[in-house]
């Protein structure tokens, strides 16, 4: 189906068979959407069942169509790393990209001894590989325990970097972007060197410029004197609790703030709404992704608390959702 | 709180009391929303009750915010008229404004004498007004019953003309915008006049234009080979059997057709998916309105039916969701 994507397709056709299921519900992330169509006809030509696919947007396991999953038998979920949510088969997506040039350049330009190796699902299976190349090259290699959000050791989210809570010199991520890295960056204060194996490129972080940008946002956001709080109704990131508390705090310090609550966050969405500032409790990532889109400030709930005054200045960090206790993956 | 709307606040509090209600859901439709921060702000410090404000789309009591239902005591949707919906309270915004001037003014171009009469909910409660002024003007007026989709004689949807199912020569439809009278234009084949009362302005309806617009779009799906078929999830949109006839009816003509599920509709969503036609079996109105957002025909499932060669091109109608039997309203 792809040279560089293995979606399992055996394992699921068999999954259907086991379970009987006569209607099947596909859900795909962005990139992968379009072998939607092709996998629905070889699932239905090969087990009878009719498959509908999701075409609501998908961005993380954080995003589970809960509504297309009540009509289906079983749902499954491709591209991104399990969580436990019941009657929802996540399907990893594999890379297959070899990951040893880019390794290898990156191991040139280290300057610690212990290096902390970080990367997302889709690369997570060449980590032991990772792992040996330091090792050849005399390094000392930390995989770092996650806690139960994730999956893997040394696997990280957009919104999750337990991974990374380990006594390294610095850190290597693995695969393309620069919002993992740069939210390890700002969760540990080290280096992080980012491996790109699709473009076989080698760089450096550099927290400076977002930094620059959200200390921008939160100082147009003092000013502000209507808040929108949004809680995000999408199943793994609803923060109802948090966002209830940062209402009370707001209402506290004589500010107007009240609460939306949405599946997708767009400007569009919010344009029905007046407020100085948003703050959102959902994805971490729309206030730093979208920054640009949003006719107001969007602040992340760490943020506010700045705004508030319970926060210094100096203590702005990524917001990570975070799960329970530490634990090292079994599988 | 709007010398135009009237929010039945009143009402609400006393009902959110009756209930002991701690948390509540307020859901407008997109002209509304800007009143929700005031409507949340009341709420709060005349019972205590915390709202939440949805932000998605709401175009219609179709679309019911499900996902913010779960998670509160009572959901008022507001300007819309009643479905049956468990834990869901309509509240309907009625406009004041006055409809007796262009009421003067459309009976001055009437043809017919058997007038039937036709709105939204907005304007219901002006109905028997209405009727008296076409009867001095020695006219007998009809005002429809309806299927049980809808709530109160001579009511329509922009997808239900079940009300203009009446013997009359012509009809009055009393509102703002085309789609609605254009519906009934094309489901009774008669001659529909639209008083604004908003505007105060007279006019007839055109369905050439449309037509020749949906004749256009039907010939462009003709050399279509691969169909998107798309269900819609909102609560009061769902057809999901039809979706599945359809997509047989396709397979058996020996197209390519595949089930999309999702939302809000919207072409950037639909972007990701490879289609020479989409075929809605959501919203009618999404097909009609958005034309010339879509790269591709999106068909309603009766223009896909003339495709298929199943329905002749003078067959075309508007697409109708419809209820059962026909009844009288009885508030």
């Amino acid at each position: 189906m792809s040279a560089t994507f293995d979606f399992d397709l055996e394992w699921v056709i068999d999954a259907i068979e086991k379970r009987g299921a006569k209607k099947v519900g596909l859900q795909f992330p962005e990139g992968l959407k379009r072998f939607g169509p092709a996998i629905a006809k070889e699932i239905q030509e090969r087990t009878g069942a009719i498959s509908y696919i999701s075409g609501n947007p998908c961005y993380g396991a954080c995003d589970v169509d809960v509504i297309l999953q009540t009509h289906v038998d079983v749902l499954f979920h491709f591209g991104h790393a399990h969580r436990s949510v019941d009657d929802v088969i996540f399907i990893e997506t594999r890379s297959d990209v070899d990951i040893r040039p880019v390794m290898e350049q990156a191991v040139k330009i280290l300057k610690g001894d212990v290096i902390g190796l970080i990367t997302t699902v889709q690369h997570v299976h060449k980590l032991e590989e990772a792992h040996d190349i330091l090792s050849r090259h005399g390094k000392t290699c930390i995989i770092g325990r996650v806690d139960s959000r994730l999956k893997y050791k040394g696997q990280v989210l957009g919104c999750n970097f337990s991974a990374a809570q380990v006594n390294a010199d610095e850190f290597i991520y693995i695969g393309s972007g620069n919002f993992h890295p740069l939210g390890v960056t700002l969760a540990t204060s080290k280096r992080v060197i980012i491996a790109d194996p699709m473009s076989n490129e080698v760089r450096e972080t550099n927290p400076e410029p977002i930094l620059r940008q959200r200390h921008a946002i939160i100082a147009r956001a003092l000013d502000a004197e209507t808040f929108g709080i949004i809680i995000c109704t999408k199943s793994g990131q609803m923060r109802v609790d948090l966002a209830d508390k940062l209402w009370k705090k707001a209402r506290k310090k004589g500010l107007v703030a009240y609460l939306i609550s949405m599946d997708e966050i767009t400007p569009e969405r919010l344009n029905s709404f007046k407020a100085d500032a948003f703050v959102n409790t959902g994805c971490p990532r729309i206030a730093i992704d979208d920054v640009a889109m949003f006719k107001v400030p969007m602040l992340t709930p760490i943020e506010f608390e700045v705004v508030l005054g319970e926060r210094g200045w100096d203590e702005i960090e990524f917001d990570e959702i975070l799960g329970g206790c530490l634990f090292i993956s079994t599988r």
